[in-house]
């Protein structure tokens, strides 16, 4: 099996940049431009947004989604503001502390929950256990943030969002949606960008780009614009007001356009589905987490690994067990092709002593 | 003169992308890459910096010019440090208080000083006057930030940045260079990056490469790697470190191949030496300081400033005075044309009522 | 048992200051004395705690818990920094996010563990599971803070502080301890200062003298000089570098000459033991953590709640229980009397129904 | 003249406490108090400030004039904020960057002005000239900062704090007075409290008593009590929420009691007003700017200096002349006697060579 190209289930990060996305930008590079957004470009990125959510949003177009959520928490929230959290969020887990950077200094309170989810239940408990005369000994609960797409690839139900804005928004909070994966949860429930966000509570979104086929750009949302008056002086301070901002902002008109990103996330999830359906049968391979969308964990028996690495199948891994197996995390992305998802599951039927007759 | 296309002088920013660099970004979309710079062309920017600056940097591509500075400052500095620079640095004036959000609240001390240039004397003065006594009761003196080429468009000769990084190494003080337009500085002196940098005292550069052509993409520069520990973990925890890194890199691999920048910049300073020459000479404009890089500072006469608009040149203006004349502020990029400079020269002209037969 | 004062067992803030160090407080109020910590009793502490440490520390005399805390724990650490600590850690749950305030915006990562102390093994798997080539994707592990005596009322011994210190060291972690009732700690082991800080590991003390009799007044000690560079910057530009540093030097000396902190602490924990003998055997009344100090955790049933509140008992009480009954937290003090104690649990007896004749 | 004590004008903190204020903090020390300004005294303050300022104000004691300073600043401030103040103010001068710390990097930005005081002119000028289309583009103007007494030991009149106080809220920003040493200007002026205070637009007020005979207690004022909410959150994170405030606030009752803020503050004045009146006429000194209040620049020849220090009088100097002449400060205090201000005077005459028969 060797001379055949790597697959690189590494991360969404790895592939390149959408063909649409790629040529939008290049449509923008002609004559002059006024920086800093003040351009037609980044207009149109507010008209399309408020389109796609059926309401008049402000939308902030950034070039990476760590300034995405960061700036959207930061917004409004005091320094001595208090954010829950699950406790994979990548805000907690893979942002070396820029919400608290941001904030200038907020305190990040983490849940376990099943299945990468935090429950409605258990939020409700712990803002009930607050004493509210030793309040100012604490910092103040401000904001909740949930991933959709979560860090391990489930997806919350509109009823679970729901029921989340709803204990969130009795205690004053505000609600954040960490939407890195955010067309691969929407095609996944087949609902409305209205539906799954401000219809259920959200209050203000880091829309996702760049995972599914942008090169650098992101879009913050806020569904009530008023709430959005903070945002511009936290971006420029953190250094995210690009000044060529056409060039980000034609990222997203390319990516939002004729359904771009909704078929590159129908694409990187169905590539998830066949890689599930393919390994749930194979001995040596077990499936950590309900797969829903472009994201899945699982562990690999050692001979299964080997036979991966062998024939130049890449994915990060962790926790090496007795038999040389390991935890793996495997991600598709909107360009993974079926031959792709077929090699890799009959390296894996290899790997396992399983015949491969299929494959040839 | 209608009908024309519009000349727009405002910013080097309102430039699109130089071709070389769009061609280098799009050669770079091709396969997978391993994301947060583990790729192969973030690798060849170090190894083409270190080239250039003749001895082993540590560099770190950021894709806009305020991260680059706010970031160099803040590293390795305390939260309660002070940093020395010109009243008119583009750190105190232009970056919404950026230095102080990354240092945690540094305080910048300015000084006046002749055509936008901080003086070795007054910084040696100003240190000198310090009681080490009560330097608890003081933020602690920390950086000194130079702009090269400075914001009013003059540059620093070698001796001048000699003599301030003397003064600074003196005192224990970092010195920092913000070369948002590091090219025009280094081709109008003529001299190598490493003359104008390290051999003159500089210990961290911002090196510019957005407002010369590329669209998004600036790298911080440390002379000395091992001073360079604190910046990775504040690059991320700010948000600028890019997840499809290769096409921040690969900007500057386009940019700074092949003498790209260096080309961009010599035709972005002859625009605004023509523009020095030909203003020179008409009536009701005044030049206020040297014109020695790709950008100038001129006040226009009511007349002037009518018929440049009319014939659609752009650029910033304050100050109006009686006669409708302004200040203004004219940057010329790496393809600004020869036509242009023309148009608006002859357009100064035939406001100051002199004969524009030679435009005909 | 009417017009008899109430007994006030709220916490150990709650009782004034011990005579002697009022009077050592009042002789320092003669003559002048040059302000900032520049005067003979800041001098004298530092003399003093060098000889009770057993060697040369640097000591920084504050006014208040929290801060001592949050500068101690700012002091060396990058505001991208981690601090472990038990979930109930004082600097968690009831500093209003301080240590991310003073810090510039590390983060808290806390564990459970029996008896409100952190576990060396479940610190170690913790360090252990770090991946050190993602390591700029999350806060850097810096330091590891402990509470001695912790806020359940149990005592570290000094084995678990010296596991702990190994870890931490042994990852290049600074450790602190928590020592708001350090005195009451040190009496309950019968062991020396020295052997329960920097020679069990220690490397910085927030050493309480408050709660412990003083008015408001604790010092921060460095048991390295050499680590606290930073210190003085910090604690002036938080606001903590007291004036008339006398003032509260002198609390100091008053507190730690003649024994007077140890005999106050020995009268605590004495208090709270009496306490723990007599509850111990009240039905309806559950003690929920060893006594090992001056505090004591319990559920109290509904009625005898009733009579404690009847007597005119007092302190902080949650969660009520179907019964009316309550968990409770019981502090003793350096002044809490014999006569307390015994009419506390006279109370408490009558409220379970239980004959107090010993009390008539 | 040997053998006679010092005469120590360094500054209003090398005195001591005052025996009114003393007492009241002795006579505090009774009983058990809930901490944390929960307790009896804390409250009395409040009603007692509100009396002394004719409203409802919302007022916070806090131990140290840093701390007072930063916090009122802070509080309402984004991080993003600028202040405007003197060049010569304790915010920028004297307070280690705390204002940027509690703001979380807010930019102070300062004027010139003569006798230490910022013109309402300058600010009006400064504020005129932002332009608002790139606001996002710099520190957002959110606070005047003004010194009363300033520190050059002049006074305000009315008309000039309504002046500025008018300019700012012209352009939304909140007025701050530092009054560190309020009480001596108050008498200087001989005004009201709400005089010179809300009634001439001050929003909230550092209400100092430290320098003035307090041990270490001083009193944030929010003439708004609802512009106050943010200050508790920030005075606990801060660490300057004292457990045992019943200390801080006894201060306060004592010093705002039986006027004796007042009468120390006349003392101080009074001792001030004899230097001044007996230096004017004394060779070889020169008075630098009008004395006001307890504060006094001068300069002092060789000769003079010399007696003074054989004499025992010690006091702040710097810059040294070619005939060992410096520039010097003079603080009297609550306590400062005419024995003291008689024997300095006598020293400064021996010193220029004047007979000082009087003073034998």
């Amino acid at each position: 099996m060797s001379n055949r190209p790597e697959i690189n289930f590494a991360s969404d990060n790895v592939a390149g940049v959408a063909p649409e996305i790629l040529a939008a930008l290049t449509r923008a590079n002609t004559g002059t431009a006024m920086p800093y957004g003040g351009d037609e470009w980044t207009e149109q990125v507010g008209t399309i947004l408020s389109g796609i959510f059926e309401r008049e949003v402000a939308a902030f177009p950034v070039a990476t989604g760590t300034s995405a959520n960061a700036l959207a928490l930061a917004t409004g929230m005091p320094p001595y503001g208090q954010i829950f959290c699950h406790e994979s969020a990548h805000i907690e887990e893979d942002e070396a502390g820029a919400p608290e950077f941001y904030s200038g200094g907020a305190k990040l309170t983490v849940f376990s929950g099943e299945n990468g989810k935090l429950s409605a239940n258990d939020l409700a408990a712990r803002l009930a256990s607050i004493d509210p005369d030793s309040a100012v000994h604490h910092p103040l609960p401000s904001a909740v943030s949930i991933t959709q797409t979560t860090e391990k690839g489930t997806v919350y139900s509109l009823d679970e969002i729901a029921a989340i804005s709803q204990v969130a928004h009795d205690h004053g909070l505000t609600v954040h949606m960490d939407g890195a994966r955010f067309a691969n949860a929407l095609v996944a429930l087949d609902v409305t960008p209205a539906e799954m966000t401000w219809k259920a509570g959200i209050d203000v979104l880091s829309l996702g780009a760049t995972k599914n086929g942008a090169m650098a750009a992101e879009a913050v949302v806020f569904f009530d614009p008023a709430k959005a008056a903070d945002f511009e002086f936290r971006r420029k301070r953190g250094g995210h007001l690009v000044s060529k901002m056409r060039f980000i902002s034609s990222q997203l008109i390319g990516y939002l356009q004729d359904d771009v990103w909704l078929s590159g996330a129908r694409n990187a999830n169905a590539a998830a589905a066949r890689l599930d359906a393919g390994l749930r049968d194979i001995p040596g391979v077990e499936i950590l987490f309900p797969v829903q969308a472009n994201m899945m964990f699982v562990t690999l028996s050692g001979p299964v690994l080997s036979v991966l690495q062998e024939e130049g199948c890449r994915f990060y891994t962790w926790g090496e067990m007795p038999d040389g197996g390991v935890s793996a995390r495997l991600v598709t992305t909107f360009n993974t092709t079926e031959e792709e998802t077929a090699r890799f599951l009959d390296a894996a039927r290899l790997g396992a002593g399983l015949s491969v007759g299929s494959a040839a």
